[in-house]
């Protein structure tokens, strides 16, 4: 019996894909938000946790770095709890986040049900398992312009804060955030900085 | 037998929520992307439509009006399509914009599937279902700061416009526009700009 948790920030969408998940005779599903999800990560210890990452609360718990620590809780003493990420093809940020975050399995959100079970089955035997429809998804995850320093200038301009308050948070004169601000509107095409933003946001680098 | 239609931009959770629906017996449930939902929504003139409001695809289709056009090829010469939409009730912004496109069904993403069930069957009778949970959400969509042109100038922001492009697309002084900006600010206690755009976007605004 593979013992299963799964994150979603929607109840009605999580308990709708646990039950047909559940339905399954090898797999016995259990689910919850991200606010609960590191204390039964604890009181389960699931041999798979499945994650959707396209969402603002998943964007919002990585950059807090809940992750991590889910999975740790999750693989308890025993350390044994593979990552099954569910990623939309189109935003490469959460696809190179759970490839940070050593994530084993990567389904498309787009993919049959049948493929998620199947993914499941692979990542509790401890092997990888990577959904075709992702291959684009790599390759834009790969190709992101921006460097980490960049990003996080980007995501704190993203957060509303003036270039005096990012030189502060990153101890850096305002001059260099200047710079960085530049080379990231430049690198992304973008007319100004909001555009920048904006860029990023969309592909989901941020 | 109610015929349903859902509309949902993932693959993997349409399938599950639709399969955990029709598996009463008196509901018959399809499910599709917003790209396919007129067709779909013409060849089966469905008695309830259910929507999830709560996603990057649900706002661009608002954006492009879609909303309505695929409400219309729902109901076709007959004209009695129920609405039904799912909503996040941290997000006044797409409850406001379900109300406008006069859905007759509220349902938290939040709920247990059972509520939505009842809230399929209510909305077939062409009866109104207002989750209780939705409450706070109701207030917060009564409550956006904005009127309708600050959305629009702070909407066209958002997408990386420059205040003289924003000008020229409403056909306005670059003045006026600044005016505009000014109070956008100040009205949503922002400390800039791009901080007023996050903000409302966060809220679900724009």
């Amino acid at each position: 019996m593979i013992r299963l948790l799964l994150v979603h920030e929607s109840g009605l969408l999580r308990s709708a894909l646990a039950s047909v998940i559940g339905a399954e005779p090898d797999i016995e599903a259990a689910a919850c938000s991200w606010r609960d999800a590191r204390s039964r990560a604890r009181s389960l210890q699931p041999q798979v946790c499945v994650v959707d990452t396209d969402s603002p609360a998943a964007d919002k718990a990585a950059r807090k770095g809940e992750w991590g620590k889910f999975v740790a809780s999750a693989s308890g003493e025993g350390g044994d709890c593979g990552l099954l990420v569910l990623v939309n093809s189109e935003r490469p940020g959460p696809l190179r986040r759970a490839h940070e975050a050593r994530a084993l399995g990567y389904v498309d959100k787009d993919a049959p049900p049948q493929r998620l079970v199947e993914a499941i089955r692979q990542v509790a035997k401890k092997e990888r398992y990577v959904d075709d429809a992702l291959g684009y998804g790599f390759l834009q995850a790969a190709k992101i312009p921006l460097t980490e320093r960049e990003l996080g200038v980007l995501s704190l301009a993203a957060d509303g804060a003036s270039i005096p308050e990012i030189a502060r948070t990153l101890h850096l004169s305002t001059g260099t955030i200047r710079n960085y601000l530049a080379a990231i509107t430049r690198k992304t095409g973008a007319r100004n900085r909001v555009d920048a933003i904006r860029i990023s946001q969309c592909e989901g680098w941020v």
